[in-house]
């Protein structure tokens, strides 16, 4: 392993991450907080230690794809303990777990809290918490990818690792422009939503931490009771937004390069539109009793299943009083997750494609045992290599999944708090049902709870394998 | 496909049928139960009717694997339909749904119940209800392979469509003789079980249902409380049966011919018993407080673990009442299930094995791209196309889970209640948690509810394919 090189990156990570801290320290001069020296006495600390370590560029650019895994983990693993420190330091977060947990929560863009009251925090802080969520996104990595002149074969593992889906969404033959023009598109997308936000009259600080939480398919609010008490059109803006950060970007691009045919026949994005129609559908027709109104009850439908499909986990209504038909299709879009190549998490329209997909296949072949017809998705046959990770990924998802619930179960919460906790985590979401229903949060869980949920989160976010190999005793025998 | 020969098959079902009910009515001449006309009338009807069909052999015995799936399930539908027709004329279970619901329950070896009052049954219907799991736990057409001397290709096909397991356990080339040393197993078992219980004071009616009971892994009693008021050692020696029967039975006749060495070394049977350990001990430790006895602790964990992992379901504990962490393990080892090969249902502890193997082999391949070790199981390498399927299975397997979920949760109940009943239905157990826990029962489910578990059911059984297949539109179109 290209032990050297890693470091190299974990260095310049420190460094960007210097840069975004300087952000939250600009707010608190703004707000005249008193937090804000511990984000620039972090800032520099981050920015000083990287600085060292980027300082001599290695010569050996060899780079495996265990390199890759190892060094994305690794990096998010860095990313999460550095960005905690100033939430403890200036006793936002007066715990360093709890800080950690919130961190995790925030690059992941789970948007699962520690918090009771997120308006106790100073603006800096909040602000700090927001972007953790942008940054996570689009993922860091992608981003050094973007702005740092890197060249050698590593940038694929790197993309590879970090971005989400069954294969790479590589738009344009190299790495740098892909991740420009994915960067760029994320921005773009982020600034509009700001700006249509501001019209309706949102105050600049909600505009800019909304927008990051919704980009980044997060979930943190400003308030406490999440986005309940903004006004209906700026919900419903945010609700669109939601929506559109969970398509697979690279339908974005095409539309931008004017194939438009090609945007709009994306099997993925159909049945990702598809499903969303038809869980708003059911949960209005199911909730609109309770509602008492048809357009109350197909509004906060649209908000719940556009947060939790795209796992932001913004909240407009208490769903845990929902009628459990409503909270079923809730869960199970809490598994199904958004498109690949969107900011948004859970297994992700394309893998759950592909396993309807592969069961009709081994139907087929117990009737015709002789047929070999081949997976397609996005009219392209795919590939065995990618069917076999994908197949295993279910294992390991659920594998992981019954090992978490059973350590949190240590708690001894109830069942339903547990199972969701876990879904809610490992699929990034936020909030579950019963005690970390969208008024509760994840404070009263014990450390241990906490830790295993961050590992989930991480997992999630990366989708599972880069965190298995980073822990695996073979990469250390092996390196 | 083979229709003329799969109406043969379901001739002979009827007919043997008709046998099965036989049985009943004899009880219910000894206990002088008004009941007994309906069992003794519907062994005419089913025997008059499955005679006529099996009067003329088919010629064309060409059979394909797609027929033997489709012959299986409709076999089973056949057998459960016929099957209720009793319990429903008899009015033991006035409503049809309902009769169809525990026959079906019965077959699969479920021991779900829609009863709320056991013991306001006739000795006949309980009798026929518990010796169902009995025909159910070794399988049907396994029992007509081993009576009568069918010849031809096609005997493989069923017998691989209805045993449980990643590969058929062929254990003498041919396959009427695997049949004959499997039952005979299975009936040398239920009879040293019998005669156990009958020697502790058991009467010989109870010995007899909780035997049938015990050994398909089925799991109906004969009294309210399941099997809370027996005495601890009856207790105990249906604990140590309930795991016997949950183990591989080529581990037995590896044992019949003094293979010792073969018999203990096999990989899936060490792994059930050490699930098991592990399960028993920490549900000891995690229970010891609320029973405030170390000996009772024990016993209570090993009763539930047994019942539990071998999906049997009795119960001597209401564990609903149990703390989380134990709650948690029974749900996990609801879906691990029993050894492949044995009566025992759920995910079965092979595919478990071969799912870890398969995530350790990713993150290898990952390391090492270039490296092409083929997965072992049982010191042998498992081949490709078992692998495609076993993985195609847990994805089939979770597709059905959730989609019942959502169906079920049309009816309102809690989401433990939903989850756990579906995981009780799938994996062939009977109890869940909450409403469906072990003081619960089915009952308060809508019909909708009760046939989308009933297919669950069924499905769980014979592992999901020959019921997909069955319902498959490809099937008929190349019929």
């Amino acid at each position: 392993m290209n032990k050297r090189f890693i470091l190299y990156l974990l260095g310049c990570i420190l460094c960007f991450e210097a840069a975004f801290l300087v952000l939250p320290w600009i707010v608190s001069l703004i707000y005249k907080e008193a937090q804000g020296w511990a984000y620039l006495c972090c800032a520099v600390i981050l920015g000083v230690s990287g600085g060292t370590i980027v300082y001599k560029k290695p010569k050996n650019t060899v780079f495996y794809a265990r390199d890759g895994f190892v060094a994305v983990a690794l990096s998010w693993v860095v990313l999460s303990i550095a960005g905690a420190l100033p939430l403890w330091l200036c006793k936002d977060i007066p715990s360093y777990v709890d800080a950690l947990f919130e961190t995790i929560s925030g690059f992941t863009t789970t948007g699962a809290s520690i918090l009771t009251n997120v308006e106790g925090l100073a603006n800096c802080s909040l602000f700090w918490r927001s972007f953790t969520h942008w940054v996570g996104g689009m993922g860091v990595l992608v981003f050094i990818l973007a702005v740092l002149p890197l060249a050698g074969g590593y940038n694929m593992h790197l993309m590879r690792a970090e971005s989400p889906g069954i294969t790479v969404g590589k738009l344009v033959p190299r790495i740098r422009s892909t991740a420009m023009i994915l960067y760029g598109i994320y921005l773009a997308m982020t600034i509009v939503e700001i700006v249509l936000l501001l019209i309706t009259g949102m105050p600049l600080f909600h505009a800019l931490t909304l927008s990051f939480g919704t980009a980044g398919t997060g979930g943190f609010g400003v308030l406490n009771d999440s986005i309940a008490s903004y006004p209906v059109i700026q919900q419903a803006i945010i609700t669109v937004f939601m929506i559109l950060f969970g398509v697979n970007f690279n339908a974005y691009y095409f539309m931008l390069i004017r194939k438009w045919k090609q945007a709009f026949e994306m099997e993925e994005v159909r049945a990702y539109f598809l499903i969303i129609t038809a869980a708003i559908v059911l949960i209005t027709l199911n909730t609109m009793r309770m509602f008492g109104d048809v357009f109350a009850a197909f509004h906060h439908a649209a908000f719940q299943v556009g947060s939790i499909i795209t796992t932001t986990g913004y909240a407009t209504a208490d769903f845990n009083q929902w009628p459990e038909f409503s909270k079923a299709i809730l869960v199970v879009l809490m598994f199904i997750g958004a498109c690949a190549g969107s900011t948004g998490g859970g297994m992700k329209v394309s893998r759950v494609l592909l396993y309807v997909k592969s069961v009709i296949r081994e139907i087929e072949h117990f009737i015709h045992p002789r047929s070999v017809k081949a997976i397609r998705l996005e009219n392209r046959p795919v590939d065995q290599q990618a069917i076999r990770t994908t197949k295993v990924y279910l294992a390991a998802y659920f594998l992981i999944f019954f090992v978490s619930m059973l350590i949190v179960s240590l708690d001894n919460f109830d069942f339903t708090t547990n199972f969701t906790a876990i879904a809610a985590t490992l699929n990034n979401i936020g909030p579950g049902l019963n005690v970390v229903g969208p008024t509760g949060n994840f404070s009263a869980f014990s450390a241990l709870s906490k830790f295993v949920m961050m590992f989930d989160m991480l997992a999630g976010r990366l989708e599972i394998f880069p965190m298995l190999v980073l822990f695996s005793p073979l990469v250390r025998k092996n390196s």
